[in-house]
């Protein structure tokens, strides 16, 4: 067993948080993170309250927690109050500014998560009161800036160390088994937010088609990208990109964005094959670390796997002599 | 101590090799890092015979290395032959087909060093017959291209496990201090390269002013560019781009190519402050890790303190418990 900073402040067995993947960690994942001794999350997004109505209920008893877009939480600030009513374990704010939502769900008892992809986020995230930050790296899949796990989560620690101990941390991005695990918290961090080896999971919501494509790709087959926001009509701020598998969508329309913002057959064309699970046309939402990943398996197997992985590197290894 | 694969094929202390950064890792800063018991290297770049005979000369009898542009070598082969007279101890080959040097290099007694930036490179190095592959995340300064450290060497390393596990692997980009090297160690690597942390040292080649301006800074402000390429006159093929410091100029003109390649005085004008040391105009090389490093201090020093950073994490852990 792995004890940290985070499983004694979320009361889990395991440092490992679910990436809460807009529209694939749905209550059924969430919850099967969560009985494998992590902290799972419904990936709340965009704030549907249809959408995240029916996922915690999908969730169960389960203690889970529940993730937004902070910029899509300014315009539909309701889809905190379902969250908050469910009771859930935290509250994971990625992409904005999360001081107007600190106080509501700390007094909640909600544990306050916030990620952030710079130095000037995660400044004003421990400034605003967050409990524990995620620093994410490029590397990972969905939303994000360009720093890379490696350098950036040493260098938060560094920062928290100086300025607000109490804070905890987060790796996020590229990390989908035990060497990730072990490597995050070499670096500093108190636990490991876990994205795509969870999406390649029978629990996730990410359609099989879309799963398979990425377990034959290798981690070069990626690229961050707007294309999809676009697709999709997302109106994310200029600072943000997303990471996606790299298919003949985004070959065509990557460095063509004016155009395809004009072009409604093309737009119309990759929300059908989103539906229909055609991932030649539809860009599945997975990060570098696909690489690494080779298999759709149970969540409860995916945690073993990477929890026996991450001790026995952590339980002295070989590189040590006098 | 920590031993690997790597400290045992070299035959050095320390499982570090100095990234062989044009124009700034000159004989004196090769030499130093040798001397604190990891392998310096000359970084040979371009090819500048010239410039290449006198940081030979600087190392004095230190064993060294020698580095390459491969894309550069294949334009001016003579420069490999004036190295490899020199009797290094390895050569290190980036950013090109290495496949035509390997014999030469490893026939003259000197192990053969491979930096990749993709898996595509990655398994062509590795049958081109490279004892060493260094997998380099964008994170790094200086060339490069985009995957990331924490999942692109774990990927690499399964790699070699299942096709060639003979083959050495060494992790490059975002490494600046012990934490880097214990991560690096966790994600399967017998090795790190080390370019920014020996950068702002008192050894090397970059002026004081650029040194300066580097310390001041946090790893939010860099950026991949090719802006330098082109006030420089590079010809690099066109997936590679350049981690830098952001200042003035690159503020002005990243996004404004095509302009910059017409604007001689622009270019005149970055000439200069590089020549006088001026990092609001030239930009520092350095990446993302000059977020964790703050002083500039000699080689020795800085090898001292990340390798006991390093043997305190890799010696037991504080988070393994029953």
């Amino acid at each position: 067993m792995i004890h940290t900073r985070l499983t004694q402040m979320l009361g889990i067995q395991h440092p490992i948080i679910l990436a809460p993947m807009a529209m694939a960690a749905g209550g059924k994942l969430a919850a099967s993170v969560s009985n494998a001794g992590g902290l799972g999350f419904v990936g709340g997004g965009y704030g549907d309250v249809d959408w995240l109505t029916t996922e915690l209920a999908n969730a169960g008893d389960a203690p889970i927690g529940v993730g937004f877009i902070t910029w899509a939480l300014d315009e539909n600030p309701a889809a905190l109050d379902i969250a908050l009513a469910r009771k859930p374990r935290a509250v994971f704010l990625s992409f904005g500014n999360v001081a107007p939502y600190v106080d509501a769900i700390k007094s909640s008892g909600a544990v306050m998560i916030a990620q952030v992809q710079t130095m000037a986020d995660a400044r004003a995230a421990i400034d605003a009161g967050a409990d524990v930050i995620v620093a994410q790296g490029s590397e990972g899949g969905g939303h994000g800036q360009s720093r890379a796990t490696m350098s950036f989560v040493p260098e938060v620690a560094d920062y928290i160390a100086a300025h607000s101990p109490q804070t905890l941390l987060c790796a996020a991005g590229g990390i989908a088994d035990g060497r990730g695990i072990a490597a995050a918290l070499m670096l500093g961090a108190d636990g490991v937010v876990i994205g795509s080896r969870f999406w390649a999971s029978g629990e996730c919501l990410a359609h099989q088609n879309m799963q398979n494509a990425a377990m034959a790709a290798d981690g070069d087959q990626t690229l961050r990208t707007t294309v999809i926001d676009i697709t999709r009509n997302k109106n994310w701020p200029a600072r943000y990109n997303i990471r996606v598998m790299k298919n003949e969508f985004s070959d065509q329309w990557h460095g063509a964005e004016d155009a395809l913002r004009k072009d409604g057959a093309a737009i119309d064309q990759w929300n059908a094959a989103l539906a229909a699970g055609n991932p030649k046309i539809a860009n599945p939402i997975v990060g570098e670390a696909v690489g690494i990943i080779n298999e759709i398996r149970p969540t409860s197997d995916i945690m073993n796997d990477i929890m026996a992985g991450a001790e026995t590197l952590l339980a002295g290894t070989p590189f040590t002599q006098n």
